[in-house]
């Protein structure tokens, strides 16, 4: 095997790195797979750092000691969030949007890989202390953007279906109370899903009355697991009280302009304090 | 703003182009980001390009002519693939993955977000040539695979609901009977999730008679599109003839050993032919 350039193990590592957010790789283990001295790789890594850093890639992070090495942590500076959140913006004022209700039609953008994996990262620098052990997620249309946050943290997906199934074994359900329809609904999970003690993060699309993020508060607690963050892509500016006071938005959806049929929503407050 | 060291303009053109799969980025458009002439860039991507492929990290294609440029695609190789099922198999083989009806406790698999992607990623490997213009999901469980398919080629997700809903616009439904089961159940598309023409994958965790993978069938010609492809996780291996003929499985399901309790499931054909 021809002795690699150095230009070719830094592609090679970061590579490597970046494609497994948070797993720690020791220094031993890149000497070995590119035949250098750990020396090198380390001076490499550090060069790989500042261009990371620069070009606002993501942060490589060295840990020191016996349990020591290196490893990616998926980051968006307040800049790339900002113009994420209004990129999304503009692509939600099309009147054609507003469907039935109130409701605004998403779908297309969550679902959207480059997009949900853009959001993901903002969640993922939002809520980076919190070092969640799971990402919730609520059947259907909030998978998306929990699995790419869940990406972005490397840790298990886990999602909270309306009903049981019986291809998933003893489940828990609670009961909750839709925060805007008061119609009282059920959520569920089996019991091997979540292990007790675990730190959750509950991603969504959408929170109006904030029933369903209740709701997922009195399922942890069935499963003595800690609600540790929820992070929601559209908050509705009314009702401005929900039910759950901690969370953090990207969009903040006003309702529809009467004149021209357009759809009024902005960066919600956590985007513009960013700094 | 100093200049880069060709490690690093490496580093920073590796990562852009990773994280956007089937993106084709313009040299001119790397040697502004960078600062360097086009010349340097296009030798950095030649070394770029070599250092994937010796450490199977992917393929960097460069496109000539004046709509050219280089493009990152995601590529797993045979022994990648087949490493990938055994661990899978590995996984599976608990008995405690049995549920009743025959089923198998699956979705900690497949909403880990690191096998996730290497399973969308073999999953564009298999369908590479059929370049499809969206991945379709079933709801629920399909979700997490044909999103990480979805992102290894750069497409939206498509997500088939069992019921219309009231938040997505005008639909489409079909009918379709349980190729295992016999009922009659059926399958809703929002009207303006799929344009017409528009090349269809589907991927799902499961398949046993077949009947859902039909019933796409049948959904996809309401939309005057077509089915490039279909990918699934898991085969049973009974029934022998499924409703749809042409899928590719990456692991099949033999049953339970009635002495030891053990899953019976390796990999499958496509996978142990895959040269």
């Amino acid at each position: 095997m021809n002795r690699l350039r150095r230009g070719e193990r830094m592609v090679v590592m970061a590579q490597i790195l970046a494609s497994q957010p948070y797993k720690v790789f020791s220094l031993t283990e890149f000497a070995q797979m590119l035949g250098a001295a750990k020396s090198s790789i380390s001076e490499d890594l550090s060069f790989i750092r500042g261009a990371f850093e620069r070009f606002h890639l993501g942060k490589v992070e060295t840990l020191p000691g016996v349990a020591g090495g290196v490893r990616f942590l998926p980051s968006r500076t307040p800049a790339q969030i900002r113009a994420l959140a209004e990129t999304l913006c503009q692509k939600l004022r099309d009147p054609g949007r507003v469907l039935p209700g109130g409701f605004l039609y998403t779908t297309d953008l969550i679902s959207t890989p480059s997009l949900a994996a853009q959001i993901g990262e903002a969640f993922a620098t939002f809520f980076s202390d919190r070092r969640p052990d799971v990402v919730l997620a609520m059947e259907v249309k909030g998978i998306p953007l929990a699995l790419m946050t869940a990406r972005a943290f490397n840790v298990p997906l886990v999602t909270i279906r309306r009903e049981g199934r019986v291809t998933e074994g003893p489940s828990v359900s609670v009961n909750y109370v839709s925060g805007s329809s008061r119609v009282v609904q059920s959520m569920t999970l089996p019991l091997r899903a979540i292990p007790e003690g675990a730190k959750a993060l509950f991603i969504d699309d959408f929170i109006r009355g904030g029933g369903t993020a209740r709701g997922v508060y009195d399922l942890m607690r069935e499963f003595r697991a800690e609600v540790v963050g929820i992070g929601v892509l559209v908050e509705t500016a009314q009702p401005r009280e929900k039910l759950v006071t901690r969370y953090v938005s990207l969009l903040v959806y006003e309702g529809v302009d009467e004149a021209t049929g357009e759809v009024i929503v902005r960066p919600s407050r956590w985007v513009l304090e960013l700094s």
